[in-house]
């Protein structure tokens, strides 16, 4: 009885297509596939702006790449290099149209956003052959690269990142995004640069607590798998500091040894998962209670210094786990403070960081996926640390710090 | 002398891994690469919410998806189908969280964006396994879609079209995006949803001129690839309008069929090109002049009315370029007059459209890139019309139509 209701399949002929599969008569479905290729340059250039260096002048550049440049750049940046960079620009013949930015934290809003899109209009941006060059710090970076991901659904970009934390974290990978309300970076895209520009130049004039901000990022990563870098931070941490990692530092090198292996690490671990289709990432430590810490503390803590607190906080509680040794526990809290980055901040209480926690498990995919230090270099995953563990850790924390004694 | 003052190679050793590529010494540079696979499904599925179909149920659904849905609804589709739609979810043990938008093309904006992310924060979605549904027509689906692309770099999603443009057009395709300012569509991601589910039952409930709008780019496909489809629109048009392509209609079957070619000729162009690397595209034919005359005409035309302004306007190009011989102009315009489409409106005229067409070459890096009808079923891509040929082209159709006589 059943066939006799069933229409008789129909006559209709559709032709087929290589990469797209129609299947079923009376009801089709058609199953779409396709691999996007996403390819980028992450070069390290010094003294950028010497105009007999031609990387900036060359990148994002086409066959039919005219004279235009479209700069967005940090207004504390441009007070520093404006000068130069417009010579540069006229040493090699071309005609910037500069977008000034004064951003912070606060102002990594989708406004921000709008106000590039904004230029870009009045520029008349070509959509493949016109580069979108980004100069400036973390932020300036995450804005400008959401904008020129959303502008006519993709506009390529450069990324020049002129602070440490830029240098090493938001400069390489392919993460844009601004905050949402209470939300760190809630909204965003994976949207890879053409290219990015490494200057260590920068960051002579860069404020010493921004370089701790970045030297943050660079300790997560000795944390969580470089033990040897761990060791340049624990030797030469306060030169580094105040050398700002220029090469002419009584560390010697170290400062661009610290740099690679820093930058070399975080490749590593963004290679192989640039959309995140892992979300147990060792790189995420120290980001599982900072996107909230950082957020209820603004403007007092800079992303580095959110990251320190919760790499504190997680040391104590992997230190609870037997998984950190006494001794590890107190050379991880003296790099810390070699590097000035605080280990607490008042508005971590074990309520909020328990929330905070639980907005993390969400951005998880519903469990924890907690990367936790063991020893220094290595790290483990887990989805069962306990409100009772986090109250714990933050009163210890509070009362003496990483000191295990 | 050059090398005394090159320092020597230092021996830092840094490990490889597989996929990140480290060149040189002095100045190190890491390439990366990676492929990211996309793919999804369209699958007609007539009469959704009939409770014995479990389609709409399981669409997103994951292993650990629990029984929370977030559905974000037209609500001139809610005041349709919401009863049914939640008897429904009840019927499937379902909890929907419901976001009633009331959009139209003017409200296509990154407010109503945030809008919809306010309601994601407040319903707390995980990143991964609760689906946001989307249910309603081009428009809802392209804002949902944006939202869901950048809430937390990506959060899946399924778009229920309900409208016929939505059938055959928005909700096909990985696009997303808002309009910004004055211009269509400025904003936005390419998206892949996890599913699209077509019910043309939808469209019994359908305003004819939505209708109609919808039948433009059915046109579109037929005009640039499919004479068949031609000839099924000239057979049935004014049945297919009157009967909004349900199959009971007095056309028989041309309705299925009429959906089924047009889809499949869209998924065709769509599929070998998701992230337009590719800017000369045959689906953009009609749409060189319509993102601005849309914009221009706001609230008068709707989308697919634009576009046939469009094509009547390149049918007349190509007329005058003898691709297109007067009895196909004729016939090409007596099927507009049946699918009651618009072949002029008042904002066309001769300078505006020249500005239109600049703002299309700058979203098609450079060139006109411009599909020209060849005959019916077919199209070449020029790039040297002229603004002459424009004016001759919106005064001949302001004076006569597409009677070549």
């Amino acid at each position: 009885m059943e066939s006799a209701v069933r229409p008789a399949p129909r006559p209709l002929q559709v032709p087929s297509t290589t990469g797209l599969v129609r299947q079923g008569e009376r009801e089709p479905k058609w199953l779409v596939q396709a691999e996007k290729p996403v390819h980028y340059e992450v070069r390290m250039a010094n003294d950028l702006l010497d105009p007999s260096r031609s990387d900036l002048a060359e990148a994002g550049v086409t066959k039919s790449t005219d004279n235009r440049r479209f700069v967005v750049i940090d207004a504390r940046v441009e007070a520093h290099y404006g000068h130069r960079l417009r010579a540069y620009m006229k040493a090699h013949r071309l005609e910037p149209w500069f977008c000034t930015l004064a951003v912070e934290e606060r102002s990594k809003t989708l406004d921000s956003v709008t106000q590039v899109v904004k230029e870009l209009d009045k520029f008349g941006i070509s959509r493949r052959h016109d580069p979108i060059i980004a100069i400036g710090g973390g932020v300036l970076l995450d804005i400008v690269g959401f904008a020129a991901s959303l502008y006519r659904r993709s506009t390529p970009y450069v990324r020049v990142p002129t602070t440490l934390i830029g240098i090493v974290d938001a400069g390489v990978g392919v993460k844009t995004g601004v905050n949402f309300e209470s939300h760190k970076n809630r909204l965003g895209t994976y949207f890879a640069p053409t290219l990015a520009l490494l200057d260590k130049t920068f960051l002579g004039t860069l404020e010493e607590r921004h370089v701790c901000n970045g030297l943050a990022e660079i300790l997560k990563i000795a944390l969580i798998k470089d033990e040897k870098l761990f060791k340049l931070l624990e030797a030469h941490g306060t030169e580094l500091v105040e050398s700002r990692l220029q090469s002419a530092s009584v560390c010697g090198d170290a400062g661009q040894e610290v740099l690679e292996r820093a930058i070399h690490g975080m490749l590593q671990e963004l290679q192989p998962n640039l959309w995140e289709h892992e979300l147990q990432r060792l790189v995420d430590y120290g980001h599982t209670f900072s996107p909230s810490i950082e957020m209820l503390a603004l403007p007092d803590l800079l992303h580095g210094e959110a990251v320190n607190v919760d790499m504190a906080l997680t040391t104590v509680i992997a230190h609870g786990r037997g998984l950190v040794t006494d001794e590890d526990r107190s050379r991880i809290g003296r790099v810390m403070h070699r590097l000035c980055l605080p280990h607490y901040h008042p508005v971590c209480d074990a309520t909020s960081l328990v929330t905070a926690l639980e907005d993390t498990v969400r951005h998880r995919d519903g469990y924890q996926r907690l990367p936790l230090p063991v020893g220094i270099g290595d790290a483990r995953f887990v989805n069962d640390v306990t409100p009772e563990e986090i109250a714990h850790a933050v009163d210890t924390l509070a009362a003496r710090g990483l000191d295990a004694g």
